[in-house]
């Protein structure tokens, strides 16, 4: 078990009751000994559910079945387990899922597209179709309203903390709460999608106004984020309404009164993508980079992750080096327009380069005292338009291969 | 210093005099100290030149200046400095390319456009102007046929060997020789272009024609190597032919009587891209992977290159773990045409996974033992199509980051 993450936030969250949403968490014995691996989410019935999966085209058998059972638009539970991703595993895989939604539609009485599913883990290795239901039945009556840090726990793989973030938000005259929670530390590049998040409140929202209002925060928030440049065959976020408090109705995503609810929600997505760059594995560094004057916030984007994934850059990082030569190098291999002798860049809030070359004078000593703290911010300018992003990533450190040079053993 | 790649060739190829080329390397003083750090290849008049640039949006000064003189297709002089790689240093770094050019033009009486410049290095840091024409009138008369191991010593910058390799070929009734060099060990991922590379043939051939037989080799040999995924502001390779071996007249690339200088180059190209690989910075393995049943050549060329730039597959091989879920991960998230459920994957000639999960009764044993060699064979069908692609990448290490966290230091 390596230790929590230098980065990670001082402690879990106060995370307030969503009427209507129970948790519980118990060891199934999937991979993991002397840990919990499986959580149970309960929700009540009149609960409406958006969310975003991988693009990868290896995907998963939950992420497939969740991709099914999705435009329903209803929730009554959602079964998470971590040790084994269920990925690539053939028929073997899908009776796996299949056994266990059917399970769970019996257990809550309802349809089994009203199960939601995801498994992460090690890829490759069929699960026996049998653990998880029997699991569920022992979880059915034991599931509890405050039990986010159990739930956050259970899901956990190479994590080195549990992740939640919570806020609150006006809508009308009503005020709803929006808790999520989060796994993720490796396989982090969720450029298409995202990894594992779920994400409830007691807001009454329709499926698909949920749907853009999620696919929306999850743009900003999980797809601007990377550890390492792959991307999961897991990935997944749900979005989980209940519908218990009382306010306004609500029927698209554009209404004045849903501003409030959607800046609760970008918010909860943001610190908690945060929270799974300051886990990623082996990292020392958090590390925004703000990248602004490019072609379009798309291509500005590009930019950003082309940085925030290069080795040399993360490991310059990582050695506290200011070498921004490497900056400019990640810039010209993105791809996107850039005008090298308009580029400038600027780190801890110090201009290193500008117009295509080093700074008259540079000084850099308060840039090298910024590279040894643990908060790392660049900012781009590359010179040809008015597009903006950020991005947020770590560094590269033998932590990372210290882990992944042995995840399976 | 750090010590010789454990993946190196045993020892420096017997390098054969290519009729009309001489070389000569001296330490200028740019960055290093007791090494050679500047290399001038002198080319009688005659010498036709190809050469395949770096496609960075945020190119080096030498790459400029080799666009512009390329298309005059005749080369009298090479200059290259390892050190420092003359790239984003706006105007200055033009200056120094401007003075470079100029001075060996007077010694050598010829065009400007006659003459090729390379800069390998640190990026940002402007080289003074006047240190590169002073060591050329020093090198000018001491120039030799046989230098070869000497040059491509002064080239080298984090590469632990220096790389070479040489073959013969027919045209026609003559034998004519291929001679290069090549430095590089870490940025990378030369998928538009490469590395620094210097091939020298006695041939007789047409600029156009080399350009041909150039970038075809290019597209099989650097563009199919990895070791970082990042690409370099400076690469560059320039084939040059002296015309000194007396054959038959070449004016296609197409010619039967090219056929076998085809190969030559082919393989001259190929062992010099596996010489990089082999010095990948922090390399323990050498490894190969080979793509089919893609759409195309350039998506299994895609694939390919997804797998090895997966940081990790990259750490799995690092710690000898055959741990093939994350192959089918970087197949997933390659964004080309995959079908998961016939893909099939062989390590070491051992069949592990088919029709899209493991096979019947594996045992991992022969494979762990292929993954402790330090010649790894992957082999992945994609199962939607005829193209395919070879690819070669190393091992991601701590020696990587030893290397990278403290470059410029």
């Amino acid at each position: 078990m390596p230790p929590r993450s230098p980065l990670a936030p001082a402690e879990f969250p106060q995370m307030p009751v969503i009427s209507g949403v129970r948790l519980g968490a118990t060891s199934a014995g999937i991979r993991y000994r002397d840990r919990t691996d499986l959580l149970l989410v309960e929700l009540d019935p009149g609960t409406t559910v958006a969310g975003v999966l991988t693009r990868s085209l290896t995907a998963s058998a939950p992420v497939d079945w969740c991709r099914i059972a999705l435009p329903r638009g209803r929730a009554r539970a959602i079964i998470v387990n971590s040790g084994n991703a269920n990925a690539f595993t053939g028929q073997a895989g899908e009776t796996t899922v299949d056994r266990t939604v059917r399970r769970a539609a019996e257990i809550f009485e309802c349809l089994p597209e009203e199960v939601f599913v995801s498994s992460t883990g090690v890829i490759g290795e069929p699960i026996d179709p049998g653990i998880i239901p029997a699991a569920l039945d022992r979880l059915k009556g034991a599931t509890r309203p405050d039990a986010w840090a159990e739930a956050a726990a259970a899901i956990m793989t190479t994590d080195t903390f549990p992740k939640a973030a919570t806020r609150t938000a006006q809508i009308g005259e009503a005020t709803v709460r929006v808790n999520g929670i989060v796994k993720g530390s490796g396989m982090i590049a969720p450029d298409m999608a995202t990894m594992l998040g779920y994400i409830f409140t007691d807001a009454a929202i329709p499926a698909n106004v949920l749907q853009t209002l999620l696919t929306s925060a999850t743009d900003r928030s999980f797809n601007c984020i990377t550890v390492d440049s792959d991307t999961s065959t897991s990935d997944t976020v749900l979005l989980c309404a209940t519908g218990q408090a009382t306010h306004r109705s609500v029927s698209a995503s554009t209404e004045a009164h849903l501003q409030d609810f959607r800046r609760a929600l970008d918010e909860v997505c943001l610190e908690l993508a945060h929270q799974v760059v300051r886990d990623g594995e082996g990292a020392t560094k958090f590390v925004s980079i703000r990248v602004e004057g490019a072609a379009s916030d798309l291509a500005a984007r590009r930019i950003g992750l082309g940085i925030a994934n290069s080795p040399l850059v993360k490991t310059a990082i990582a050695g506290e080096d200011a070498n921004w030569g490497r900056i400019v190098m990640a810039v010209g291999k993105s791809g996107e327009k850039a005008d090298r002798d308009r580029l400038s860049i600027t780190i801890g809030g110090v201009q290193v380069a500008k117009d295509g070359k080093v700074v008259e004078g540079y000084d850099e000593d308060p840039v090298a005292r910024h590279m040894k703290g643990s908060e790392i911010d660049f900012a781009i300018d590359v010179g040809v338009g008015r597009g903006s992003a950020e991005v947020w990533t770590c560094d590269l450190t033998h932590g990372y291969i210290d882990i992944n040079g042995s995840y399976r053993s």
